[in-house]
């Protein structure tokens, strides 16, 4: 069932809402391109959130971060994005969004967004 | 002395009552089926409680994670779960399980519950 | 397009049979019963070949690896029936089959098999 | 000068009793039978403390543990007596003893008492 | 200087070819296209040559990697063809390529493609 | 666009200034000369900082760091030096720098200094 | 079906003798006594073999180091009669033995021995 | 310039006395006498403080660790001895020195002294 | 005794030169200009051979790698003439020179030399 | 029984002669004096060697490299001579010794010497 690239997040109503808990995504496979000079950049994203009403759905959040492949992006910015997005979506109690950039210039960037209600 | 898969969780008396102190299991070898597809899915499940008046027998906890391997089980819910099952057996003071999954989609999903009495 | 267990290796042809070159596929998803107490046992399996006119197809492969989750397999039999299978499948000019089994009895047991045309 | 298994625990003076400090050893060589079944357990014990009046003597810690050698002992049991033992012997202000255990039935189990004066 | 994703290699006189020499490099940033399903796949690629006459200039390796981004690519064949597009450029006296691609299926694939002159 | 070594750094408007969140920079390839002998020193210098309403741009960063190539630097006072000329340029909300530099004496030494707005 | 230490190897028949392939165990709980000293000494045994008409079953092997924990050993003589008694029982094709002593006076020892038919 | 063991620390202005910062040395190299046996103990020790007025100086704290090499000590007093001559030379906000020693009698013993001005 | 930096290297005499042995030195603090752009590169120099009459001495090459500071090198030619001037020094039996640089445009590159007498 | 540190090796029959078989040790305990500077040396020495007719004694090894803790010695003149008395000793089949020396001057120094009989 491949689908295409989308920034619609598909979410499901949070089966244990009684109880704070954790859920975390690693995911190696993202890459967009640098609105500077266009070329390609890549990261490793990782997620960490505490539910509340709604989870994100799985599937759809791999559809939503090939989305950002033919996008420009600063690192800064497309890490908040990121949780801007999954915050609209999900509205967690708790979200941690970590951009893992590869080394460009000799410097490896990482960025961390934190939100909690 | 091999038996059978089963969801009822053996206890025995806790020996030091008195003090709270800490257990901890890995279990590397979980799995269960993928509720959507019917695939099988496979995780790491790691446990760790302060024990009240009962502690969870090992074998009987082996064999309550082999009673997964033929259900259906969402990441997030079968977490809770088996949370919950222990919560129910044991009552501790305190407890945390940790489901790591194993790549799906170019994803690592983790789940982690905690409970405090 | 989820489908169902089966031993059956769909192949296609080698791209490039004019050169020798190497696959390797690493399989941590691998289990099947111990027949002498039908409990569940666990491996990693680790496959490495050079093609000769066919290649195995990825997602016949894991089919073929879900088609053990219900039976009985000794370490040593299961792994040189593994090669068997895919030697039968492919013919490859070279193949190795390691099967990378969890503790038992506080031993850990692993098992290489290789194969030359 | 070798001796003798025995829970008889030396101690000495703390040279340094008008400051908190810690402690640490890590023994991998900690062996005792499982009550159930006869069979040797094995272990790495883990001990960290802050000595009040006296410190643990470390010849005596070594013929402690061999003294486990032929004593069947379950693992939340013989971790907490391991910490009373200390603790009688030494009476520190602080003191954590865990016990990692080796692999049984696909689970890894491990054992954390602290005590605090 | 950023310029455009090509297939073109660069080349510039080995400054030794009196001695056999090796160069090896590690780009963790390839992605391509899965044929079948259209979704992105991802892969680093490890290339170890012995120059002959020529050496591959650094950046355009880089532009020819970038050249991947959009392109359909089976893990054999595009290793495959990263090795022929490479001999065709520099003619070497050894090459090995390596891609180590991304889990999909929950299986890791590599392939490793040598040819020697 | 290769430019010249230059203490000055250059800045853009933080994209998100209504939220606290982490930028971390990792730079391998610092080098400076010791000041009582003249020979070359090493480190690797780690950047973690809150924004407020500036970020640091990444390239004059790089360029930042090539301008100490000649000069000399104690450890203590160029760590110091760093945290200093980061917060004249950005005025963080919080910054930590930390200096790892190479094996002198047998001594592996390592500085970190944090400021908080 | 806890049973006891014994030196008596089972073995069953090779299911695969037309062809040569290894098995590897790995030990990480072998303990005997010093000659020198009665004290206990431990060590990780390693085996590797090509089976020839009869492979080592795996339980009777646990009983077979466990029947160790008694007995006085030299590194050298133990590691040695460990490849003999497995000789004795499945005269394989090849075999060799590896016991990874823990550290004494300083010093790390370990002993490998090598059997080709 | 080498010079002698000496247990003279010398020391030098803290360059930025307006700020808490850290300073963390590694020192590998650490060998003195046991004072039961005479023979060589050996360890890794670690400092981490906070300066005051003064910072110690790298190459005198080389000849202060060589100075112990023909002297006993033992490992709890030799750790609170080296905290107490530092807090003696640069009088600092906060020290914390850890005595990492190498296996005796099969046993890891670490020790960690904390100081606060 | 700090010198200046200089291409001689200093050479005294193996000391058994009946038979062979093998020298191995790891420098990581190597740095030059990249030729094209003039900005810094870094690598790690590892040197492995095998002496004949003379042996390289080890201030002499600290100060023989400081020489490349302020030089433009390529990494292929660099690698090569290190390898060159430590044949004309001490016409080693056997030499392998490696360079091991760090990420440019997301590339790692590493060159390894050997020669033979 | 401490004893003095002593040259003397002393040595035991090889237990099992008719058959080639290897010794492994690893001392990361040994110190001597540069004979340049007069300063602290610090090694990890790996020895591995197939015995002829006689093994090397532990203890006495361990007094072996204790007697070089006050004697100036060469990097490649040192692990010449500790395989020498090894060689001189047991006259083993076969003997590798390797030192591994401490970082001095930024360059990590490791020396390898073999032996055949």
């Amino acid at each position: 069932m491949p689908t295409k690239p989308s920034k619609k997040l598909q979410t499901f109503p949070n089966p244990n809402p009684d109880r704070d808990y954790e859920i975390v995504f690693e995911v190696p496979e993202f890459t967009c391109l640098c609105p500077m000079t266009g070329q390609p950049d890549f990261a490793t994203i990782r997620i960490r959130y505490i539910p509340d009403r709604k989870c994100v759905e799985l599937k759809s959040l791999k559809l939503y971060f090939w989305s950002y492949r033919d996008e420009g992006a600063f690192h800064e910015a497309v890490t908040n994005r990121i949780a801007d997005d999954l915050i609209a979506a999900i509205d967690p109690r708790f979200i941690e969004v970590v951009g893992d950039f590869y080394v460009r210039g000799g410097i490896k960037t990482s960025v961390k967004v934190e939100h909690r209600k």
